[in-house]
């Protein structure tokens, strides 16, 4: 087909083929949940439906991309681990991060209903996507690892915090002085003191995640238990 | 809040600020369009419809970051244009492509039913996109003139290949051939001796692409004559 | 030529192209100069064999390289200015920065002997370099200010300092503290009523830095005097 | 020290900081070597003072940066390996390929007269560099073998081709036609049947190159066999 003079802009788009042999990491991130869960009513600290919904958008995301053995996801971020020899799109890194993080985002909405029934979705929600790299198998397992200590820290913080916010009666602000400083052991005993709540006994997609792992016949909803 | 053990692993993100003072375009694409647009009934060769639904999905973007100047959409691609001094998320490309992209698809599906009515969408869409910087006012504007060109060029042929094949009832393989080669003056004439059709009077949105710009009181939904 | 097995390896090297249509300055810098000059009993604040010599080397580097359009020097650094539109080694950055260097590292020792006479060289220098983009012609000006700014503001300083050392017997302590917090003006009034210096007198080449012209019919060793 | 209002123009310097925990290797390559070579009058096709000279400049560079580990250099290019970890310079990609051409280049030129004695320098020699990523040990040696195996089929074919030409009294041009497509046992028989040439009897330093490594109590000047 013609082709037009001003053709010489196209010299402007930089390559931005990342390293082979090497682990690819898509991270995806809520944009502005805070108030897009507050709009929609998520229950605190852990919403069951919005967790199902961000699997369902995980599992459509990895049927979609043969090379993603691995998806690990908790509260609003969901993080998709790429073959270390993936081919697709040259390994460019914008072509990856866009693609997927739209594709995500598509079936968030797309799903919505299916979890959310009769709550409707007031506005379209927004991720944003990250690629990293990980150049050995020991520090992408460290990675994974990351991710999940920080969804343990997060949770345990988050259950005291509601706790004394919902049950407890205590302003936010004074929550939060109430847990600045309290270790893990604190924060157990907290619960199970005032609150009678065991946290062993939480459910394990709130207290681990979730992961998406591909299977030789079939690629499944994730086992809400969530465990890795 | 505790950082564990494997708080390392950040130090793999790496920087990727773009040049101050230079234009940034975040160009949006449709991904598998063709199968999408098949499987969807879209009208040929320019769906109405379609291209409201996109020119939604953009305002709704330009709506959501203060900085883009200017967006200019055709078929199932859309140009973002940020200001030169534009500050947003530290210039970073990734954070701006795909926070963008995302808000895009999450729109094209949310506003999907006001513009397809009846036609339920059948499985989520997806786009792509990626940052380029400009130097120059000059080289920016040549990159509009290049998609701008783009559109004239694809959409005088698509209106030929269709009345070839709905109208002429051609063979899609013969229409192509017919084609190969063409002037644009060979495809006026073609238009109009054959089918009656005078190409000038096509719309203008199919003709010249959609223009969305911010105006000092609101953001209006462009003028479906999408003139630049 | 046959080719081994090992190739592959190749595929590692990244794309390093800088944008297009946009100044290129590669900026060199003495590493470990001040022991380096103190090593071979450079004259203080100013050696004019040695800034001499950086100028040999600078009009080495433009000889060689067609696109630089100006070099602009002071003390142990040089601002190579590549046209806007240089096209050598496909721009880029690693070609350009690692080449430029070596030039001008070899013409530094290689003319070494030309202009410290006896004094031998007792190791061999060593200079890094980056290269910088500057999108437009105001920004690209400014860059060049900046740097004769710099040369501006540490001369001003070193003649006040060594003024105070090598005349007046401070200690190197002592002369740093009277120096801390003062304005030009004050240093000026300090070189004139205390070793009766006009810092107006002092040669331009130390006041102002040296620059590298291409002229049409030659390129000629810089005019000493060194103003822009 | 006062700062002045250019300073703004830093922002456009860009972080290219290399991934962690990765190999990375800097090679540097004579530039315009042909016509240098011939110039100086160099032995064909190998000089062994030349060959010295750049294992001379090697040891400098390896002396200096206390992070390098290994160095392999035939013909005019030297490769030297950074550990995994090494952390010199913020790993900045700039920084290391340039100081490290840099060194290399200043001891090329001031040692010379210790290996060429009254075969002048003639004029500055000039090397490029550029830095390359490998993120696994096997993709480390491969990317050493690559370079092993590479200097061992040059000099096969230019052992050949100057045997031919000097020996032979072949004319360049027929010497190549001859070589074309010749095997590598091809070119064993040739040197042994015309010339009485046994390849294997060649040194090793021209047949594998030569290596650098980093003993606990000094860094000496490589074995002149230069075994891997």
């Amino acid at each position: 087909m013609a082709k037009s003079k001003y053709e010489y802009v196209r010299n402007f788009e930089q390559d931005d083929r990342l390293l082979p042999s090497t682990w690819l990491v898509v991270r995806i991130d809520g944009q502005g949940f805070t108030q897009f869960t507050a709009r929609h009513g998520f229950a605190k600290p852990n919403d069951i439906r919005a967790l199902h919904l961000m699997n369902r958008a995980a599992v459509t995301v990895v049927d979609s991309m043969r090379e993603i053995v691995l998806a690990y996801g908790q509260s609003d971020e969901y993080s998709f681990v790429f073959a270390k020899d993936a081919k697709a799109f040259e390994r460019r890194a914008s072509k990856l991060a866009t693609l997927l993080v739209s594709k995500f985002t598509a079936a968030y909405v797309f799903y919505w209903a299916e979890y959310f029934g009769q709550t409707q979705l007031q506005a379209p929600p927004a991720f944003d996507a990250r690629v990293v790299m990980y150049p050995s198998d020991r520090i992408m397992r460290d990675y994974l690892c990351w991710r999940q200590a920080d969804c343990h820290i997060n949770n345990m913080y988050n259950t005291c915090f509601w706790a004394l916010v919902d049950k407890g009666g205590v302003s936010r602000k004074d929550a939060e002085k109430r847990l600045r400083g309290t270790l893990s052991k604190d924060k157990n005993e907290l619960l199970f003191a005032e609150f009678g709540i065991n946290y062993n006994n939480e459910q394990d997609i709130f207290k681990k995640g979730s992961v998406v792992v591909r299977s030789k016949s079939l690629v499944g909803v994730p086992d809400p238990s969530g465990q890795i």
